[in-house]
């Protein structure tokens, strides 16, 4: 079993997950997964029964559970950094406070396409994976033992992901991850001091400024943001205030997918494919709480969802982990440009 | 120039350090210095002239600055994250905050031997890397523009070191890096409460637990920290009360330069020699500021010194950075009997 524990001075949550690695020298273990197409994928069609039990997929044509014929596929995590199972346990030790793992690790598979690209795929696969997210999301918000469902896409080995066949991954979890918790507080902090969202005041100078705006839809816009700490990180913003990514309305969940779409290629092409990882930043769980104080009753102004993409680029040089502090050697302003111009040359050609 | 920035939702500061990188395509080529030891190493004795002029280096025979005989030596980062000269200039524009890039950014070449592993050297050689540390920090704090120097090491390419022969960096900056500020905030915190230091808490239960302290020295113990991000994740610290490294006696050092050789040895028997990362967390530089609160004045009970070491074992899955949120397979317990049992049979052996 799997714990959840933070640390004593900063406040930091961690997972523990000693199943995934029950011996030290199993550390290195999941590297040797990369060569899979070789074999057979599990994420494959005719390999369902590789997998644990699905817990959704989108057969438009019928079909059995665990059967082939579906576009979209969501399975528990084979090695699973929590478990489902069980309550949720909080306690204490002097200064030590951990839980259980408790929450869900799930793998949202992509498509049935073992070589597909998710920058290659058409838009209204794209939309299906995100009405996928939007689901998974809604579903376990139904179960109160969880605050947060975190979705993110590790990209190529040299970001984590252990299997080639496209896919994203969730965890739902009994707390709201550190840098999500603190955006929260700082928008909250705004929101009280002016009546405004935090977020909806930077897009408003950063469309005013310009420079680091990469692309702007009827929806979106996506920005190399201020400080950022990557190389051609990249945000993508919804430009109406909206708390909540399963908030959004189909026409909405289309751009969203095109200027997904647009961006990961992008990416591709002038970057060389890299590795990647997305992560989804959403509102937590909406769970009443008696004892919260009454401002914190509507999460409404507390956030404004948003999309963070991180492409691995440069080794990190350590210290990054050691201090929170960062060196990134392509300004932002360079990077939007690069980005901007490759655009603009693919509209024209 | 490069230029600090922090982020304007979570107040994270970052170096965008454009002059490492004028082109996107520079982003690669640090990569490239690997193969050094084929070529002529700039660290090594003879090789001099073409490192930027020494700031420092320990002659015990004498000799000329930039000349050879020297046992460790200071150099400028030929490829610096941050400019020495110039007034620091503070801006602000909207909801961002800047200033231009001024601080200092050092290389400490550990040993004139380019093939040395810090772990095989003599205690007295790693002493005088610790002392040298310890001058270069009091000597930037006459530098009234910086708040924080900060020493690092990067091991191996895949740890961010481009030049294999042994060496440690510093940066001096005019930023308290995120991690330690957290860190002094809540020790800060915790000793307004309960007039006690909350590292000295920690160091307490964990010394009665036992079961992460995987060595005590006469002054210093060494620990596996209760939330590790990283597997085999481990800190250093003075048993004793003290908020700065540079205030160590020399009993001290050189009991920390034994007790970091036993530890560095034993990583790289256990686990194969592997890339990693250490940082040293001490105070910010003690500048007296006319507006800070009384309580301000001494930083004596703000912090407590110490060490922190991350092997870089696993690949880090991505979502981490997305969100602040690590996934550890190997619970620190294990780790740090791990390291125990193979100390024990060192000392039998």
């Amino acid at each position: 079993m799997s714990e959840l524990r933070r640390d004593p001075i900063i406040g930091r949550w961690v997972i523990i997950a000693a199943r995934r690695a029950e011996r030290p020298v199993a550390v290195a273990d999941r590297e040797m997964e990369e060569d899979i197409d070789t074999k057979v994928c599990p994420f494959c069609p005719g390999n369902e029964h590789t997998t644990p039990p699905e817990v959704f997929a989108i057969r438009p044509s019928g079909g059995k559970q665990n059967s082939s014929g579906w576009l979209v596929r969501v399975v528990p995590n084979k090695y699973p950094a929590l478990t489902i199972e069980g309550e949720l346990n909080r306690q204490g030790l002097g200064m030590f406070d951990y839980m259980n793992g408790v929450g869900a690790h799930e793998v949202i598979i992509e498509t049935p396409e073992h070589k597909a690209h998710l920058a290659g795929m058409p838009v209204s696969q794209i939309k299906l994976i995100l009405l996928t997210y939007r689901e998974r999301i809604v579903d376990l918000r139904g179960d109160k033992r969880f605050l947060y469902t975190l979705i993110f896409r590790n990209y190529k080995a040299t970001a984590g992901a252990t299997l080639p066949h496209p896919h994203s991954q969730l965890i739902a979890i009994a707390i709201t991850p550190e840098i999500v918790k603190r955006e929260l507080e700082a928008a909250r902090r705004h929101f009280m001091e002016k009546q405004r969202c935090l977020f909806c005041d930077l897009l408003n100078q950063e469309l005013k400024l310009g420079d680091r705006v990469v692309l702007e839809t009827k929806h979106f816009v996506v920005l190399a943001p201020f400080a950022a700490r990557f190389p051609y990180e990249l945000h993508i913003y919804p430009k109406e205030h909206c708390h909540d990514f399963v908030l959004m309305n189909e026409e909405q969940f289309e751009d969203f997918a095109v200027t997904l779409k647009t961006i990961l290629g992008c990416i591709r092409d002038v970057l060389c494919d890299p590795p990647y990882n997305y992560v989804l930043h959403t509102s937590p769980n909406p769970v009443p709480r008696p004892r919260r104080p009454e401002y914190w009753q509507t999460l409404e102004y507390d956030y404004h969802w948003h999309f963070e993409f991180i492409p691995r680029l440069t080794k990190v040089a350590g210290f990054e982990w050691g201090t929170g502090f960062y060196i990134n050697p392509v300004p932002p302003e360079l990077a939007a440009n690069v980005l901007r111009q490759a655009l603009s040359s693919r509209d024209t050609s």
